[in-house]
């Protein structure tokens, strides 16, 4: 059965909720076939830093990643917002340039999601 | 003579003016190599049901769906803004989630566009 | 080496900044391998005619375009905000309708992006 790759590209704080929605009812509708990776770029980057009432925000996120689902940061974005590296959750992948992550997974077959 | 495949993903119903505004152009441009799906997701659904000063936007939908523009509804959206299914145009398709729409049709060569 | 191919897409003029951000850190990630188009449609032609302090938006998209970014802009968007097609900076190219030109260029190979 083929695999549905999908990658969800979340550059503003306000498309978060969406995308985590979205991904939740993909993944309810297709099961083990969905294969889902998140780029965060630009102001979007400092989600992964939530404390506080926001924490609930991370604990979808870790959810879903234990579900499989691939959350990326890019590098640039982070240093743009003068955000620390190391405090960044664990279930975070760095990439160097989101938008060079996003191009090479839709060379991959990976569908393109703005939320 | 190749068909021009896409897929407009409206999540937003600030951009429904724009999205079709974009049909209208892109059809005027390319005639009956144009092949159009619409993905309606989010909070974007609701617009299917507008009625009053709104009702020229559906008087517009039905008018592109009669020169082939295929819309649909996410049955996931329409659900959690509690609108009716039964009430939906039936020029709409409903489809059980908007992401895996949008994954297959790209999966099928369908250009994405968000508007 | 494989290239890698990206079309940006910017239909609202609050995404030229984070569009221009997004391909210099991508030039910088990838170098020679890059080749980015820009498609302009809806209100973000009107950014082509900036003047004044906001003439500064010109001056990076330039510089861009002299690094090998092709910079385009939808004919029908130009018409519809009375723009005067003679005024328009020469490196950027007219193209019939933009949505044609972005289900081209992904058809083509190049990755979509919305910033």
């Amino acid at each position: 059965m083929e695999q549905l790759k999908v990658l969800f590209h979340v550059s503003d704080n306000e498309l978060w909720r969406k995308a985590l929605a979205n991904i939740e009812n993909f993944l309810n509708d297709v099961g083990e076939r969905g294969e889902v990776e998140i780029v965060a770029n630009a102001a979007a980057v400092s989600a992964y830093y939530s404390t506080g009432e926001k924490k609930e925000l991370i604990d979808e996120m870790v959810r879903l990643s234990q579900m499989g689902v691939h959350f990326t940061a890019c590098k640039n974005a982070i240093k743009a917002h003068n955000l620390e590296l190391s405090l960044l959750p664990s279930f975070v992948e760095v990439v160097p340039a989101g938008i060079t992550e996003i191009v090479k997974k839709q060379g991959e077959g990976y569908a393109y999601i703005k939320p």
